[in-house]
């Protein structure tokens, strides 16, 4: 039986390893490089799936860690899949839970079996396992599942991310063994901290498993912006030209064309929402505070050169005087534009890749030295 | 130059004062008996004009008080008036700010000029004038306006209400030399408090002089729901056939049922919004609280019978688990579904009495007795 997931290249660049292609998944293609909006409880803040689909949204992710404690992954395989129960009918993908897991550094025990915690929900013991992970993405349906990692802090000793990664090796085979359905991609995880050793040799490990994707994770976790950079240019050549790269938890849009030059197709973050619940809106490359009062009278649409419904319907003062009469509206609507925004960046990007303008037309955001990037 | 307001009575119900029509303005047609949103701020709380618009949403209120205050209708009026301010292009309605005025029972004071209150916003001192909220309506711009009038209070004795009223009836004179725009209709209100007299003589004096609509007012102010029912059956029959009938604040099945039977043509309530954000739907005449623990497994749509995005896209268990989670979208989704059922309830209403079966049909709402009603 062939497999319902591939990756094809259409082109590359030729001064950097950025290449443009499309991944196949059951619910239909992904156009990389593409920026992926994240839906935490099965459903992306303040945004309805119709509202997403305008987005240019194609892969969407939701949270296997918050799922299964609320509403439960039961519930969600009752309801028909995660796809029909938050009504999004394009690709999804899973998280394993790793990550949040280990940002509870007060309440869990780590051991080569898996991590016990206490559910900050009603403070029940969980236990979980890279087993328990596989079985509850394989219930949750998603098309894209991820390995059950351990994600090291930052700073951590060399000999810690060492052992570390190579336990998250050990817990990648326990995962493909205990991985159930064709009709899902298990996709392996490269740790390997700030390392570049250590992120080459995880690298070549996995792509010795032939998995349908790869991703790169333990990023975002304090380290220097700068390290985000190294670790992804150590780390994506390393990884199997026809298999999709996903470099997790990132979605600014330097580290996202510093990425994509490295070679890395998907990208995920909860910025575009997050700064929307904060009246920050995503233009030109800048984050604006709608707040300001710069904007109580200014009638122009949010980014004149933007396509989303929120663009070319509201005006800025309008946008600001939601935001200042505490009306929740101010962040669908500015959530529309900023998913919209990464999402178009993104585009951009694999258009530039596909005429091969990438390096000159981006090459603001390629420059080493950070400038100020929301 | 003939009025771009003219109300066109299609069907008398042959059992009680119960009729369909159309109201036309200049933004389009209202379709009668209608229930109304409203926008407080210039939005429908969490519901996009977009969303509105699959809603069978006409005519859209919204509330001079609180835009005089935020964002003040100078912006409104340089964004290019409230339709366009707020992307509404249906017809809408402002009320005179009089309601709110006077339910700031600790910081104003009355004299026959005006209203002098303290902006809650900001503690300034602001003196509303008939002739000011005119001119503040007048600057923002929807296509019905209403007079300032005063709201007495429940309860309040016979002399009180029949000073108040008169003051109403004098104050709308003031209103009416005020009013500057064409393009709007100014709507008399008719006050009397809880006593049928000084209602029917309220409304006939307002019959008197032609204006191009009418509300019941000073309704909703804490009476007991069965004196509700007497004050429009004292009032509605006064008003002139050939003009809409409006009965402001009031968005219960029962209450609009009744008062359509009395006659009455346009209803506007903050019940569905409000609804929404505690997580209740109103569904076949019941408010249900979807937090409930007996829909976290229910996978049917909250209303099958109704054709709203939320009921064709999600089940009773999703939005369960969206209001758990304290997810936002839930308010929007809810939110939705209550404004396109109250809707719903008068266009069947308007179908039934086109059809002479209103009495027949609603028979269940029009009981004297009250029971449970949302």
């Amino acid at each position: 039986m062939s497999s319902p997931f591939s990756y094809h290249c259409e082109a590359n660049c030729s001064h950097t390893h950025a290449r443009a292609g499309t991944f196949h998944t059951p619910h239909g293609p992904v156009q990389t490089p593409r920026f992926m909006p994240v839906g935490t409880l099965a459903n992306v803040k303040t945004v309805t799936p119709d509202q997403l689909a305008t987005t240019g949204a194609q892969m969407v992710l939701s949270n296997t860690y918050h799922l299964h404690l609320q509403p439960g992954e039961d519930i969600v395989a009752e309801a028909g899949g995660l796809h029909r129960f938050m009504g999004w009918s394009g690709p999804m993908l899973t998280d394993s839970g790793g990550f949040q897991v280990f940002s509870l550094s007060q309440i869990r025990t780590i051991t080569e079996d898996g991590v016990t915690f206490k559910s900050p929900k009603d403070g029940r013991t969980i236990h979980l396992r890279p087993e328990t992970s596989i079985e509850i993405q394989n219930t949750l349906g998603a098309d894209v599942i991820m390995a059950f990692d351990e994600c090291p802090p930052y700073p951590c000793s060399r000999e810690a991310v060492q052992a570390s990664t190579e336990r998250t090796g050990r817990w990648l085979k326990r995962c493909m063994t205990a991985h159930q359905r064709p009709d899902q991609a298990l996709f392996g995880i490269v740790q390997g901290g700030v390392y570049p050793d250590l992120r080459r040799q995880a690298a070549q490990d996995l792509a010795n498993l032939d998995l349908p994707g790869y991703a790169i994770g333990g990023v975002s976790v304090g380290e220097p912006p700068e390290l985000i950079e190294t670790i992804v240019q150590a780390t994506a050549p390393c990884l199997p030209e026809n298999k999709p790269r996903y470099l997790m938890g990132v979605g600014t849009y330097r580290e996202m064309a510093q990425a994509i030059a490295a070679g890395v197709d998907l990208f995920d973050c909860v910025i575009p929402t997050r700064l929307a619940r904060h009246g920050a809106a995503l233009v030109a490359g800048e984050r604006w505070n709608l707040k300001n009062q710069r904007f109580r009278r200014d009638y122009t649409p949010l980014d004149a050169t933007c396509a989303c419904y929120t663009c070319q319907t509201f005006t800025r003062a309008y946008l600001c005087h939601l935001i200042h009469a505490k009306e929740m509206l101010a962040f669908t609507l500015i959530s529309i534009h900023n998913i919209t925004e990464l999402i178009r960046f993104t585009q951009q990007i694999r258009a530039a890749i596909l005429a091969d303008r990438f390096a000159e037309e981006f090459a603001h955001w390629l420059a080493p030295s950070p400038t100020l990037d929301p």
